[in-house]
């Protein structure tokens, strides 16, 4: 005998599916509409250290959250049990929100979840974010790009998966292209050898920490000064770092461009 | 004799601003939070030819909405037009918001557009945007950094100010960066033999027109014959090119991440 679902059941089934969506940086107002619907639809939110936790209030006050980001500088969870529990939330639960900072697809490793969850049968989508490769310098009043500056910028981590300096480090140091690291305070002296070898001393450096939040912080300098200035300054992270001409065209305007909230 | 100006009217003054918003990309779901409430408090709204009309019915009934993007493929206004319309507007309604497509830093001419209004003596700000860069080759499935297939990516026009092939597309063929190039299907030959003269034919090839609408279209080839593909396919803008191996890893899953809407 071939049963058939009532049709007035069908809602009650949990239809397993993952929806790895951008947070934006730092202000909760960065996130985008189509995110925040995602987040009012969540029956199970997992997200990062890099998220905004006042994100979570537009999740139903039902849906269940968890924090899977480092706890005192260590990962809580490694990425299989990441894998494995956005697979297992949405078996029982329905919808899970993978809330990741900035965009997924940026230093997010959004891909291996959405492949493993893929893979294990969930339906799938991918909602993109505000990166902080592009706000953080444009919050600090430096744009990624300027006609007779830069046609062009380069996003790069500072090291490989075994913590040695990332060898295209070297690489962008050679070309016009503006540089913009990410998590790369640690390897400022590094970052800025690489430079000072290329004959580029004298090349503008900006580092913004905290971009869009109220404690905003950037510092200005030159490959030949920067990292010390940043060792007397505190500055830390999470920050981004911006190499080339782009900074210096625009030093007066660094402090003119400021976080804002709009209320209504 | 010294006036003041009653506290009942200092709400009828118009305060000059502008607000430099990022529109993210096609869909118009992918605006911030920050940018629709700017939206909504809008006097009057100047926008470009990429961003969806939509958009528009956020901004107050009253408020003034001006095209200033192509017609016939001709530009409506030059930029110092646009520059001054800017102004004119912020003093005689207040505030202005310039709606422009993905995020204002990325060859948007943002920081130009902020810079002559904030020497005219507006208050001026940045909201930044979901950019094509990023979010159309992930639309597509295509990570812009994968690990073990890429530490960075290098965002890049195709032309110069004159109409030239941008000479980084030829340092970007040399390095191991997944190379992210907007508006340069016209130029998708010369792109792509800069590739194949760095030894790279079989180098993967993805672009992907139109992203986050219902009808995005991604083409996937190699360097050797994504031109070739490109032309029978009769692809158009808008669009974004992808080199690298990141779109090689990934072929299987370019048909299962899909524009979704979310209706709460």
């Amino acid at each position: 005998m071939h049963h058939q679902i009532p049709a007035s059941y069908q809602s009650l089934l949990k239809h397993p599916e993952l929806i790895v969506v951008g947070a934006g940086i730092g202000d909760p107002e960065l996130l985008t509409i189509k995110g925040l619907k995602a987040l009012q639809q969540a029956d199970v939110v997992l997200y990062d250290a890099l998220v905004n936790e006042a994100l979570l209030q537009h999740a139903p006050a039902d849906a269940i959250r968890i924090y899977v980001g480092k706890r005192r500088g260590k990962k809580s969870h490694t990425q299989p049990e990441i894998n494995e529990l956005i697979v297992d939330c949405a078996r029982a639960f329905g919808k899970v929100v993978r809330l990741k900072g900035g965009d997924p697809f940026v230093f997010g490793r959004g891909m291996e979840e959405l492949q493993y969850a893929q893979e294990q049968g969930l339906e799938v989508s991918y909602i993109p974010g505000v990166s902080s490769a592009i706000a953080a310098p444009g919050l600090a009043g430096i744009p990624v790009t300027l006609r007779g500056a830069s046609r062009g910028f380069w996003v790069l981590t500072a090291t490989t998966d075994t913590g040695e300096l990332n060898p295209e480090i070297y690489e962008v140091a050679r070309t016009n292209a503006t540089a913009v690291v990410l998590m790369g305070l640690a390897k400022l002296p590094e970052i800025t050898e690489a430079f000072a070898q290329n004959g580029k001393p004298e090349l503008p450096v900006a580092i913004i920490q905290n971009a869009s939040l109220p404690q905003q912080r950037t510092l200005v300098g030159r490959v030949s000064d920067i990292a010390e200035k940043a060792a007397l300054s505190g500055i830390g992270s999470p920050a981004v770092i911006v190499v080339g001409e782009v900074v210096g065209r625009l030093l007066n305007s660094t402090r003119l461009l400021h976080h804002k909230t709009f209320t209504p």
